[in-house]
């Protein structure tokens, strides 16, 4: 019983962010020229999506509060999008606020989620903080059937399966076979599928398939105008649920924790909606150009989406162990961030984020990096 | 265990909206003239803190993530206004996630927490949407001492006390002899103390003593922008934290569940805190004048603080039950809060906002009401 002065042991448990160890070296450098660690753009919103556009003469709410399943006109436009009734979409802080809701909603304490690895850092911290368990699942090895790839980790306590394609860190899309296969699975298991999409409007080659075309009745989908539309900051996302029971479940959760989402972030994320399309295509062409000249700068594949490379520097460490060479490269003003945060098995990656700051600085860094690596 | 299709039971045995029964009847009525079950303002937010005020020329990070602990100049200022340590603030979604963050912090599924009545409807729904059990503890009955009121409600899961003062509902503070009394008691019994004071600079007469003067220890305060400064919709709100051991653990819960306050909200609040003293004077004027008028129409005492009256109307019903009476005030277009959502012990009592629609209309909601009453 956690009274005074005792924590939520699930919460006390959980690992800070991986470069708190190195905080003292870190505020030593002042601020990072090259902050690859992070997923972030150097990109501003759209014009019509920013928040000087959301005046109180056309917006005369925009300080109210609205409500908690979302923004009217904002659910309306998602729901054309995305071809959904509108009581099914449930707007949140994001997509990280979204799976947040989606584990409160659906997961008990001691509940195993597979989260299909590598995965999104924070994906593995959402589903501890309520107290369920995610067990990292390696997922990318082709070599093995879906079936050969999951069974192993299936136990009497897996309610879930924690899926993200387009992939963060990888830059992968999940082959259509394969989420063919997982919907099979999922249905065999009676798990749930939740699908992390945030990366869906950033494709450069390659066709996504969302599972919940496959398994519509158990998928629940996450969506977050971050990356689309630069706009992390604003923190707007979306759920998408496969039934109108679960909808109303989502809806009572987020009452009961956010209450509703920023509402000028709703009205922007309108605009981006209504007007994004030629934005999109630009962001895309911008990303996909940076994304495959630092694939060439660091000699790896080039990646089908997002805004990462994800690769294995073990035979380049020569001797030092990752510690030591994310300390030289702090020691560049550069911060990468160390594969160790996306599941068992990717000790010896690193993921470093392509779109963070201006491409030249991106390329500077990318060669430092390069040249760190021998 | 709530695999496919089964929800998590906390969430699921929740009770919705009070007005749910009703909204057949409520989307006849189309919308309601007097909105005043909610707690709103018809004001917008000073000049400085709109959105438009926040533009990427002087705030060029606006649509970017920032720390999730909070932006660093609204910590800052925070920190000057409360005098505490910049590392014992945690910016939170409003009060509301605030509050939500404390509970995914502290509270297991079957701890109890003691909701000090009547109180905040959500507080409650905060408090068991985490799997924890809210028990309503009658508070306001002055003949009983605070230890005499609290101490039949103990029992060896009780974890934790909730209040709110200056209080929703009733408008009251609670008598700075009842906080100590309470804090020697939270001390006794070893509880956390969790003070939501979000209308802690609506106050027009008497003395607020916040608790964690007397059991700093112990004390979570929670705090929001959304009722003194008009900005509800924004969600932005915050907590001081008793230690840099909690406000570490508040943190990660932050990062791995909302991970941060909207940016442009956080700006916006900075400006409020910064130039908000006159608006304050001014809203706390405005706010007693309306709420002294509203109470002189309808016979009840005068508010101490805060935008709400609470009273008993048992024997104004005549034979009418809640709900008879309820969908009367809907055909005019009159909608108020149910006691029943405030605490075991109030379902005879209504709360009326007097800040949600321009006062003119308020006046003449007040006036229908009374009217109804008879």
């Amino acid at each position: 019983m956690p009274s005074f002065p005792n924590v939520q042991p699930a919460i006390a448990q959980m690992s800070g962010h991986p470069y708190s160890k190195f905080s003292a070296e870190i505020q030593a450098m002042g601020s990072a020229t090259y902050p690859l660690h992070i997923g972030d753009t150097y990109l501003k919103p759209l014009e019509g999506a920013r928040m000087t556009d959301v005046d109180l003469q056309n917006h005369p709410n925009a300080h109210k509060y609205t409500s908690p399943k979302g923004y009217p006109e904002l659910i309306q436009r998602i729901s054309e999008t995305y071809a959904i009734e509108p009581e099914r979409v449930q707007v949140t802080p994001g997509a990280t606020g979204g799976l947040h809701l989606i584990a409160m909603s659906l997961l008990s304490p001691g509940d195993e989620v597979l989260v299909l690895a590598p995965y999104w850092p924070l994906s593995a911290g959402i589903i501890r903080a309520v107290g369920a368990i995610p067990v990292s699942v390696p997922f990318y090895d082709q070599s093995k059937s879906v079936a050969e790839r999951i069974s192993a980790y299936v136990t009497d306590k897996t309610v879930a399966i924690y899926m993200n394609s387009p992939n963060n860190p990888t830059g992968l899309l999940m082959p259509p076979e394969d989420v063919r296969e997982l919907a099979k699975l999922a249905r065999e298991y009676n798990f749930w599928t939740f699908s992390d999409e945030v990366y869906e409007r950033l494709i450069f080659k390659g066709t996504h398939l969302p599972i919940r075309m496959e398994a519509p009745e158990r998928t629940i989908s996450m969506f977050s105008f971050s990356k689309s539309y630069a706009m992390a900051g604003y923190r707007c996302g979306f759920l998408l649920l496969p039934s109108l029971e679960l909808a109303e479940i989502a809806n009572k959760t987020a009452v009961n924790s956010f209450y509703s989402v920023s509402t000028p972030a709703q009205i922007a994320a309108c605009a981006a909606l209504r007007n994004g399309d030629v934005w999109l295509e630009d962001i895309r062409h911008k990303y996909e150009g940076i994304g495959k000249e630092c694939a060439e700068i660091l000699g790896v594949p080039a990646p089908q989406a997002g805004t990462f490379l994800f690769f294995d520097i073990a035979d380049k460490l020569a001797g030092r162990t990752m510690d030591e060479f994310l300390l030289s490269c702090i020691e560049h003003k550069l911060l990468l961030a160390p594969g160790a945060s996306f599941g068992v098995g990717y000790e010896s990656y690193i993921r470093v984020c392509f779109t963070s700051v201006e491409p030249d600085l991106v390329r500077e860094g990318m060669r430092i990096l390069k040249s760190l690596l021998g």
